[in-house]
């Protein structure tokens, strides 16, 4: 399954429109690229209408969100889901200042976002501003463990109902579901995180996946994950001495360019709850 | 020729002023700086006009283009003119959306620009958009392939002498034409498609190409497609098991860093039509 | 010493707060992750106050600066200040264009740095655009060398008895000082100049040491500055047959990565004048 969406990705070349942080965003454009797809990068309020009409799908990431550009997020938002076309909202930094919740919050009110993937930080935050009971939260540690899963996934899973999203929270242990079912995902290694914006990537590859497999989103995004997860496993198996951070990038992208869908059904390590 | 141009280059180290996208723009500085140029980059309405003034030549490119950056775009443009510096309009996505495309023509109409680069579609629809007969563009096909050569041709030539701009369209064939002479360039490989901005950084280059090689323009404009295409093809050949577009990204920048003047001349595959 | 405060960085992981330019912020984000530091970017106005707040310091760059950022200087660099948290300037451009020194000027009348970093023509505009009597900077060279080493190194103490700020000039000889001491550093590369931004990487990693190392803010900027030139030097090392400046910007991260206090006080070279 994880295969044939990886092969629909190579196949559709789906063309994303990525709102997204300057940090970050000539390595979502590769990781695009290197998956399969196409990206646009457009944030202006009176160019993300055209754009994102012309494109399969919308990634917005609000990493270096300024006054503009929050304009043009919910104005390619509007437009997309007009166009029922799939949305991402990657909501960087939620919970580390008010202006970066409150746009968070209030784009899943005014857009139909299709997936949203965050860290459970982010997450958890978006739970509490969105206005649900605090409980849920509350009751979640801020780590996804093996201790805490049963409990994780609950909160996935009640998440996504209450949203009509696919969740994906990623960290060292990925949980993606869409309120009926959870992939929860082993892959990946905790030197990513020295990385800036594997998380952007992912993002914006998921946004892809999905595009590309419209009736298998669920699937589609957890591929997505486990793509990331097993390229930065296989890129680290091909570190040497004296690599670090910066070469360990490279790898990773140029391992999502070789992917097939062989070595992915074989790498990827999940169990569905 | 081209390898003096090159040498020119190196030993002049023209300043280049980029109003650029925030995509590549790190690609564009590192390539000018692996050419022998120096980049500067400055969108401000306010700063503009002080930056290319100490600059030798401007690079504007729309790829990430918002209403304050066409605002310095118009600035720095007008402001080079009035200096007679060379200056280079990428119009990236023109015919995507209309800010773009207005944008462009009107860039064209106020700016006195020495060369435009762009791929087919994007100059087509400056040509469209400009005001020219619809039957020019009608008659080319999107791709410039072997079997529409002559015509693609005489299409720049003719955009070329509309414009008074050296015309410079890349894609499988590279066409570089100031409307009496057209370099037809064949260097390059398809791969580079799969790295985000090697357009933006050959557009960067050129502009410094231009500057170092004032009474050569088209020559100079031409060489930096063959410098770009050949690295291309170097770079591939160093790739390694494992290797992928972000490595391939690394590798061209890498050569354009060590390219001489000799392994240009004999790398050059082109023909003058 | 240096390798204490290297230590203090890797253990103490302080969070930067970065108001920097769109050219080079992918690489101050991963080379701040590299030394063992977490960055965050924000330059939105009505976002910068609640980020900074829970940072431990702030790297404010002017290299990309336009109105709305200059604001989002202004605001972060007075709450940093309420917060007495340390805070970086680096004068990009400064003396380029009269928007960016009298920013740069501006920002020192209303911010409390703790240290400035910039290359000598930098500092030069500073110190003029502060005020102080132009024969301070008529005696100094643009470029500090071993035969206006004194000079230099009495000009820098100068500016930072006036500024009551650190003071970093970077070049092929390095100073740093508070007045009192200055460390004349010999670490680093040429070629390091053909890379775009390994001053703003500094500038980043920098404001990480200082956070890590309060006790020891001087002995921190010049430990930062130490690790760059030797991460130049040993990159270098490892560059092989066909490697450029793309490459070599790779490497150079690794190196900051790969770190360690031994290789840093064995590799320092330096004296305190």
């Amino acid at each position: 399954m994880f295969g044939k969406c990886l092969e629909n990705v190579r196949a559709n070349v789906p063309l994303v429109h990525n709102i997204t942080n300057y940090v970050t965003v000539n390595d979502v454009a590769n990781v695009i690229l290197a998956s399969g797809g196409s990206p646009i990068m457009s944030d202006e309020p009176e160019d993300v209408e055209d754009i994102t009409s012309i494109c399969g799908g919308l990634n917005i990431n609000i990493g270096t969100l300024n006054k503009r550009t929050i304009n043009g997020m919910f104005r390619a938002g509007r437009k997309a889901s007009e166009l029922n076309h799939p949305i991402l909202l990657d909501p960087v930094g939620a919970g580390a200042s008010a202006l970066r919740t409150e746009t968070a919050v209030q784009l899943m009110k005014e857009v139909n976002f299709t997936v949203i993937r965050g860290n459970i930080s982010e997450i958890k935050t978006l739970v509490l501003g969105a206005g649900t009971t605090k409980g849920v939260d509350a009751d979640v540690a801020d780590a996804v463990t093996e201790a805490n899963l049963d409990e994780a996934v609950a909160f996935v899973k009640s998440f996504a109902k209450v949203t009509n999203c696919i969740i994906a929270v990623t960290g060292a242990i990925d949980l993606v579901s869409d309120s009926e079912k959870c992939y929860v995902i082993r892959n990946g290694r905790p030197e990513m995180g020295k990385i800036t914006g594997t998380g952007c990537q992912l993002s914006g590859m998921m946004t892809g996946y999905i595009v590309a497999n419209p009736d298998n989103k669920l699937e589609a995004a957890a591929a997505s994950v486990v793509v990331m997860g097993l390229a930065g496993e296989i890129g680290w198996s091909r570190m040497q001495e004296g690599d670090g951070n910066s070469t360990y990038r490279n790898r990773i992208i140029d391992v999502v360019y070789n992917m097939d869908a062989e070595t992915l059904e074989k790498g990827a390590k999940y169990e569905i709850k």
